[in-house]
């Protein structure tokens, strides 16, 4: 089987490379009709490696594509996660190279979804194949759930899973959208954060005045707007919320101890990023604030005049986007509603509030004893030659959280990205050996996952 | 001379409605034409008037026009100014009359122009012909000096001016181009408030990064510049800028009185612009909040994702307009040093900072006790048969400023509109009882002035 992933290596780099060039922008309502082109080329895919029972689901929002093979009696079943939507790709001028025209280069290729999740997600397409075309058959029962809505919340797989219990009943679900934690570093995540992500909106005058005329009378929507960000956080970096930090559990002294084990460096990771010092949450290692505290962070913002030279106005609003990154057990609804409390008690009368809960997903943290977690580490030890590392991630992928709710299944998060991937920005990139180690890992876990 | 002006009255009003026929938009190049029409009809009426050494000064944009009398040994000068351009006219279809034919109705002459500033420079053309037809001569010197390019920002004019030092020397500049603080309330403005227009740009991280694997760890550029924003106020409204109100001329116990006495009502203004209370600098009341006091407004600011929805971005910059209002005596480059200097001394060494200075005007107060000032007041106190109100203003006006500068004279803002006359908008009109009260108080102007 390895053999064959080899050999056929090249033809898949082709192959992905199709996938990458469809624009699967799940946000934007003019790429609708690539999100059904993107949706049919997973259905393809599914049937092409000899999954069965393919179908592609409509939903309100973006199909969801299942696939399955279950001829293992006896052996546990494989539920293998996955999206084929991506981020928008502005700004466009700061890639070097269109982000739906791939290429390879640096040995790496280089597109919006090269790695998160198309690149990734394809090596467990491939391992699947390598199975099915040269045994015949797969050493465990899977099935396959890829959807198109993962950049945007996941709305209608959320809707989809409580209805589709028994079609997606698993006993893990197996999903690369994650990173390693370094180069060459064979990972297992088993805890993400989770998010709210709020936005709010500043109306100060019911029209947009003369700065000159009116400037001093009135409040200002852009300085309120800036004074209630300012109070988000205090100068420790502790979020201000009140009753905020209720519900989080305490890192453990073994996961304290494993993460300053972890080869890791501040300056290292300032230099990388290109600023002078990092800052964070005071009384914290930069890894349990990535992947163990709650954060804020403000996602977007905009007022009044934003283009080229000055205008004088006294804009009408302003509005900004605020996420938080959430860590067990923080409730997303919960903190929606504390921070909705506690902006409009910071806020000033003369200015009007909006407060929407724009979405949200909860933290997750999978048992490091899991037989799952265990095939899965054993898996990509083999598949690297390296010892795993056990690691928490900073991202939020929410519906993992419900797979783990609702199907009682263990996530296993073996993620093949590293940090430096550009995923979410202009010129996003993934490994080519990241892209083989992932197959060999996926080919690994199944042989693994079914010895236990 | 009143008799004079009373019987030729209808007249006017035919000559002003020709003098709006003509088409003098400066911003669309393909009025080019109606502006040299115009600027030649505006020199045929200082001909006419008795005016002496016209000249149409061509320039690289819209032509000059000036004319003088000299003959009054030993008395003041005065210069008028005013501008022949208009406004652009659309939206077209929210005219109740087209813009450009003018009809008397209700008492009021409607088209483009009518109030800004055909109809008002007009009562000075009218006065000096007052005089100079029943009289034979004026009590004072005059000089006029009609630009065709004030709607877009003086540029010919700006360098014109010092060219012609000598050529425009005056005592004082008499202008028609503001409004009344109130329907029949004889007004004299005698300051104008300056401006410092900056902009800053915070850099963090050198990419856009995912909030999720990044938010914690790094400085956000948006929530920074929040801070920043929000350490430029102080809680009672004042600037926190250090060494930004030295040079600030505090109001006369006068002035304080005399704001005090106009009829005006906060609650009335808040009703106006849809808020629920106005906001702003602790022990002042609005009135000198707008016209006396500096003020510190966002202009525009962007950041991270702005479109609809959610995107989990960690940005890498950020970016805020912030313009200060300025008072006598602060000077806008001092200001701008002190704001920078400011700024960055409260940013985390985190970020990277830009600070520019976009531009800036000088504040510009005319002493209460300037002789020009006293006529003025005297003057429209004469032929409103009301007493007069000092008024300050809240915006700028740039190039009575440079008047000040230059040629040393005393600006002198006699106003003759209404705030409800629709200028720079659809449906400008001038009502014809303040068209005479221009002329009349134009008139009494020059005879008290040349008392004095």
């Amino acid at each position: 089987m390895i053999n064959y992933l080899n050999s056929n290596f090249e033809n898949y780099i082709e192959e992905l490379k199709d996938f990458l060039r469809i624009k699967s922008i799940s946000s934007k309502e003019e790429h609708k009709d690539d999100m059904i082109n993107c949706a049919n080329n997973v259905a393809d895919k599914m049937r092409n490696i000899g999954l069965e029972n393919v179908n592609v689901f409509q939903t309100e929002g973006h199909p969801i594509v299942y696939g399955d093979w279950l001829h293992a009696k006896g052996k546990p079943t494989v539920l293998v996660y996955g999206h084929y939507d991506v981020q928008p790709v502005d700004p466009l001028d700061l890639w070097d190279n269109p982000p739906f025209d791939p290429i390879i280069k640096d040995g790496k290729i280089w597109a919006r979804g090269a790695n998160d999740d198309k690149g990734q997600m394809f090596g467990h397409f491939k391992s699947v194949e390598a199975f099915m075309k040269v045994k015949g058959e797969l050493p465990v029962n899977i099935k396959f759930l890829i959807e198109g809505e993962e950049e945007i919340g996941s709305p209608s797989l959320t809707k989809f899973l409580p209805k589709n219990k028994d079609l997606l009943k698993a006993d893990c679900v197996l999903i690369s959208d994650t990173s390693m934690f370094a180069p060459d570093t064979p990972t297992i995540t088993y805890g993400l954060r989770g998010l709210t992500y709020m936005e709010i909106e500043v109306t100060g005058p019911n029209r947009d005045l003369h700065s000159g005329s009116f400037g001093g009378a009135v409040a200002n929507p852009i300085n309120e707007l800036a004074k209630i960000i300012s109070q988000l956080q205090d100068k420790r970096g502790k979020i201000k919320i009140p009753n905020f930090y209720d519900d989080v559990v305490k890192l453990t002294k073994k996961e304290r101890d494993n993460f300053r084990k972890l080869k890791y460096s501040d300056k290292q990771l300032a230099q990388e990023l290109g600023v002078k010092q990092l800052q964070g949450e005071e009384g914290y290692i930069t890894l349990e604030r990535l992947w163990a505290r709650p954060t804020l962070d403000c996602n977007g913002i905009v007022g009044g005049y934003t283009e080229k030279g000055a205008k004088t106005v006294l804009p009408s609003k302003a509005s900004a986007k605020i996420s938080m990154r959430l860590v067990p057990n923080q409730d997303p609804k919960n903190i929606a509603k504390l921070f909705e409390k506690y902006v409009r008690s910071i806020a000033p009368k003369s200015i009007q509030l909006n407060v929407s809960d724009l979405h949200g997903g909860s933290p997750l943290l999978s048992p490091l004893t899991d037989k799952a977690v265990i095939a899965a580490a054993k898996a990509t030890e083999k598949a690297f030659g390296k010892k795993t590392v056990y690691t928490r991630e900073g991202g939020s992928i929410p519906i993992v959280v419900e797979f783990m709710k609702q199907l009682k299944a263990t996530p296993i998060l073996m993620g093949m990205g590293l940090d430096t991937d550009n995923i979410h920005s202009p010129n996003e990139h993934f490994l080519l050996k990241n892209l083989k180690y992932g197959m060999l890992s996926s080919l690994y876990f199944l042989e693994e996952y079914s010895k236990i």
